[in-house]
């Protein structure tokens, strides 16, 4: 048994049978130890797809899946995935092949520092000593990425070290419990509640119990329920209570906490403005809405809810009214609002909702709340890149559930090499590319910058027309059936046709301000 | 003024007027700021593509781009290709966009550790303090890229240092000239040539003066002249001396040497195989080969091989004989020697060839030193995507040169996103993708270790068919005009029709090996 059988098999008896990869000469042994092992690799065709995948995997699947990338290149490569699935604290086990120990320091033209690569994005990094360690170390990678309070695991292991003689493997770790909040959290957090606002995030958002809960504990004490602006995972529809966003811009989420009595966390930090302007405060909440911490993130925010359901003595309580049905998107040529609405109206019971949709995602998020129950993922680190990937990893981690994938073009070109895995694995996710032809979030900002009218120089950097994508080529390059749609119905009867088919499905949904333009 | 106006005017003052970027919020104040700068921003749709680019110009240029990064994830989407920028000491400066003073340390989501991802790809670092110091701060990030030895520069800009006021410009930092090597190192390689092999890297390969010094006095000396594997800079052709390439793999590559009396090295490090493997030496050299070193990389390699030739008294001495013209492809359909041919034949004069080959360019290489005075840039870190975005950038460093890209298939798919960026600025490139529906280095890779006939798990991992990328809708996705050649006869038209046409094309080079299977 070489040291890479040991790991792949410790890894397969630990439950991670899905590996997101893309290896190299470095990583040889690693690959013809996956022969047997269970472990099922996923070819990716850029790195950032892999790391991207292994994000919304380990969001739904609870459990880490492995990614497998070549050297320092490939891990920068998947980089900014890693940042996301850190900040969401996603379990992920990176493993980075490297040079033979005998090789590294001697200037071979793909050494690099991959423990300082790793460093900015991980909660865990250890570069294997030898071929005996790996099964161990492999052990710890998992312990670290699970928690809590869990995030991205990176293993580096140099082609020796994968390639020598192993004895054996190691036990999977024991799964280590959330810290539960103490009582006075509880009993401060229902004093607050009473006109205030409850902030989910995290784990409390991310269940079905938590959310229950707090609708349960809004009912009861007629706080408002709002969730973080990019949660990691929310349970949402089929009656469940309905959970407002907070707000992107700064001024109107300050705005809508201003009349709170109080700020209650449950799972979510407090607050802070995606960026920082010249004259606003980097925190959101207004300095006289004092904010109480029920559980912070990596505690276990859904035993805080239930417990403070219980001590509000509605444990069993009524839920909150369920919010309506989407609305029918309006005819005609395609808005945000319209496109919405049809996206809500179409999503089937059990749906994974993927989305990137900046500047024209909150429509969306407006029509659904009475959709049929869903998952949502969001860009939970802001890096850009995250739903094509996303949407791959959701479907190979819940292979039986429809994943619609709302995704913004600017940001669909960063990864677009994901539909080319999802068109060789036949995944079922539909992916509606929101053409709006520009970076419309950056245009906004430009706004909000005084620059009403940018420059002849400037003005490029905003517009993603000249040429003009054209997405249809662009899935159909990667063998993913696509469509363009320009109205509500083209929509709505693409989505139909999409979702009634399986494998992936990509609808180009051109807005009319685009093509008016 | 602003600190970006302070720092944009020093930059096209020192003559730094080109701006590969993709910038976000954090760096509203520096694209204001290009309007009037004198800087020209050209966008790329993903970093990769601007570092590459950047990488590719300063190569070509003898002076660095700028390069506008997002924040730490947008710089972690570049730092593949300032990997390989690194590894090749061409002068950067990453410019990156950081969340304001006040706001660090907050927890925003997209808050990361800049210095961190940026310091194994950077000679240089630092985060400025004020909107004061930040024309300073740029003059001296110029200086650490230009070096000597140089490489990238990385300047992380608070967004408060942007938008604050500054007092004034900074002055161009003065060139520095490579160091000279001392006279008993001439001596001594002028002793140890005959019989012997001077090996070229670094600018002693990149200038037409290196070259035409080393084959003056491989003329005198009868030593035989080779070129790093992958060369940075290579002047090539129009009756250059005849340079060969140290092979890729160690085997082949030691045996090239075998023979040699010594080996002297002229702007080359001592030849490290690209990989370890379990029974071969990291040293390319055989032991009994003495190394004896001209000049090291970052010192004045073509001072040292002109004074070499004055000193063996041939400084206007004979060339060896031109290699002769590139041979006629083959006609029928394509194999990598067929297409090596057409392309060495149909090059213009003065092209610049970006080879991200891999397994497929060596034909090339072997039909092209005959072919028209040619300027060739290789995957000098490793990091593959370095072919599109390099292609775009030589095009803009030398708009008047037309640049051909040799570019393997699976290497295009890491950023494919550049051919946009060719068909916006209008950019005379064409790139020829060698279809050859896999990762076949990879596969090469296994056959070496022994996996002759890899298992269902793993054969996938290699394989980029199932399905087929079609090239053809990839580039018009994006705006370039493309066609698929499957013979010779086809390939030499499509480069006729593309090379007399201004603008990007693309042409799918089907190799008949893949069509067969």
């Amino acid at each position: 048994m070489t040291g890479a059988d040991a790991l792949l098999r410790t890894a397969a008896a630990a439950g991670l049978d899905i590996c997101f990869a893309n290896p190299g000469t470095t990583e040889l042994d690693l690959v013809k130890a996956l022969e047997g092992s269970g472990v099922r690799p996923i070819l990716g065709l850029f790195e950032g797809v892999c790391t991207g995948a292994a994000d919304a995997y380990g969001r739904l699947a609870d459990k880490p899946a492995l990614v497998l990338l070549h050297l320092g290149p490939g891990l920068a490569n998947g980089l900014a995935n890693l940042h996301n699935a850190a900040k969401a604290r996603t379990p992920v086990v990176a493993i980075v092949g490297d040079h033979a120990t005998t090789h590294i320091g001697k200037g071979a033209p793909l050494e690099a520092d991959v423990e300082g690569f790793a460093r900015p994005v991980s909660c865990w990094v250890r570069t294997s000593r030898s071929a005996d360690a790996l099964a161990g170390d492999l052990a710890d990678a998992i312990a670290a990425a699970m928690g809590p309070p869990g995030g991205v695991a990176t293993l580096i292991v140099p082609a020796d070290c994968a390639w020598g003689a192993a004895d054996g493997l190691a036990d999977a770790p024991a799964r280590v419990a959330r810290a539960r909040v103490a009582d006075d959290a509880i009993e401060r957090a229902a004093a607050a509640l009473p006109g205030g606002v409850l902030l989910l995030g995290g784990d409390a958002l991310g269940s079905e119990a938590g959310v229950t809960a707090a609708g349960r504990i809004a009912a009861a004490t007629g706080c408002r329920l709002m969730g973080e602006t990019f949660p990691a995972r929310m349970e949402r529809g089929g009656g469940l209570p309905t959970i407002g966003r907070l707000e992107y811009f700064p001024e109107p989420a300050t705005d809508s906490l201003r009349d709170a009595s109080a700020l209650v966390l449950a799972g979510a930090a407090e607050p802070i403005a995606f960026f920082a302007y010249p004259d606003l405060p980097s925190e959101i909440t207004p300095p006289h809405v004092p904010v109480v911490e029920l559980s912070a993130p990596g505690q276990d925010g859904v035993d805080a809810l239930e417990r403070l359901a219980e001590h509000l003595g509605v444990a069993d309580g009524p839920l909150p009214e369920p919010a309506p049905p989407p609305p029918a998107p309006a005819p005609g040529p395609l808005t945000t609002t319209s496109l919405g609405a049809a996206l809500a109206s179409a999503q089937p019971e059990g749906a994974i909702i993927v989305d990137e949709g900046i500047s024209s995602g909150g429509p969306y998020w407006a029509a659904s709340p009475g959709a049929p129950r869903h998952t949502l993922l969001a860009l939970s680190g802001g890096a850009i890149g995250h739903g094509p990937p996303s949407a791959t990893g959701a479907a190979v981690a819940c292979p039986d559930r429809p994943v619609l994938a709302l995704q913004a073009d600017g940001s669909a070109m960063y990864t677009l090499q994901s539909l080319w895995t999802q068109a060789r694995e036949g995944l079922d996710v539909t992916t509606i590319i929101i053409a709006n032809g520009g970076y419309e979030i950056l245009s906004i900002e430009m706004q909000r910058a005084g620059i009403g009218e940018p420059g002849p120089v400037i003005a490029p950097l905003t517009d993603l027309g000249s040429p003009t994508l054209d997405w249809v080529q662009l899935a159909g390059g990667m063998g993913v059936p696509a469509v363009q749609a320009t109205t509500a119905e083209e929509l709505t009867a693409a989505l139909d046709r999409a979702l009634g088919e399986p494998g992936p499905h990509l609808i180009e949904a051109v807005l009319s301000s685009v093509r008016m333009s």
